[in-house]
């Protein structure tokens, strides 16, 4: 088997259990990821499956520090399915500029670094170098649908 | 009477009592909008009018939906207002290429994305297909002078 | 002695004992800043000096707004120390074009205003007009560390 972004991101998404061929929908009169110029915006993204949010909770209390890691990489494998989608192939994209990352935490958890590196390390692992980004990453009081992580992300296409 | 942009956030800020032709005030060593190159960025706004902010508090709790939803639409407003003095005119912008949308909630409030929708929706009422952005909505636990919702964008412009 | 950004941003730091010559360290699979054209996206950055975080908990109970003032500074000075690093001189930067500012907040603690105002402020004192910036800054419950700021920015550099 070739050693691809797309071999890498497949492998990935075995591993999570997360179907790669479903349409991911979005609800609202916004839209999933949006190119402009070179660049690709894509909206952001919880740890959904489906129509199933797969990580609810705050960190830290109701869920563990693996359970959270765990849905910042389904946010992560949403956010580069979109970014596939709008770039038409993720050979295509020439860096991932930036993500931020959104934790939903309890009031004494401070890991949300340790949170956003599972959804560094997937970009990383996928992408190689063209995978690290500046990266923010903080922790709020609720997220949409109760959902413990949210991430958007910026990317950079190779010039046409 | 002609439909075009501009008569549509005339209609939108009549029918929100949104005064539109007051400066926009804002305090601080920064600049409401910046241009650079193509792209507009907006500064986070609240929904303040004049020098009221008309609607504060947390959502879900001291604030219903449909209010946060109405300062969604103040803050939306403004931004507008904004992103039009920055671009000379509404037509000007080729579209609006991200909002953030920040909702102060309760601790059980998960309807960031039904509060942010209300912005969304405005933006395309405005202008159309170019209103059309990518989003990223999320809960946090306060907001400058204690708004219910703060509200950033990145609009661009067509090509000179 | 001269009057230059450099020499700003060496009396700023001496002013606040931050040690601009010692390398700044992340950690994690992302990078501290990114260039992107003429762009340089800054990853949020918190009040650290060396390995130590020098302003921690929540402000408007744990941390008075003067400190939390403080972590700002501190966080913007490492920012402009990465942005720097990034560009090759401070003097290639055209534009802070836009930051967001993170802080942890007590429940009622409403002036993330006057603490983001501490970094705007800093960058203008240290760029002049090129330092004036749009910026969002929102409440948010818990940050990396338990830091009181979190500030990540975008800057526009001269075209080479």
């Amino acid at each position: 088997m070739k050693d691809t972004r797309l071999s890498r991101l497949e492998a990935a998404a075995q591993a999570l259990a997360f179907p790669l061929n479903e349409p991911i929908r979005i609800g609202g009169n916004y839209v999933p990821a949006l190119r402009h110029g070179n660049e690709v915006h894509v909206s952001g993204q919880i740890p959904r499956i489906g129509t199933t949010v797969v990580c609810t909770g705050k960190a830290g209390s109701e869920v563990s520090l693996d359970e959270a890691r765990h849905g910042a990489r389904i946010a992560t494998l949403r956010a580069l399915c979109l970014l596939r989608e709008a770039a038409g192939t993720l050979d295509a994209i020439e860096r991932i500029v930036r993500i931020t990352v959104y934790v939903q935490s309890a009031g004494d958890f401070t890991l949300q670094s340790e949170v956003a590196d599972a959804a560094s390390d997937l970009l990383v692992e996928i992408l190689g170098e063209a995978g690290r980004h500046t990266r923010t990453s903080v922790g709020v009081w609720q997220l949409p649908k109760n959902a413990t992580v949210e991430l958007d992300l910026l990317a950079a296409l190779r010039p046409a």
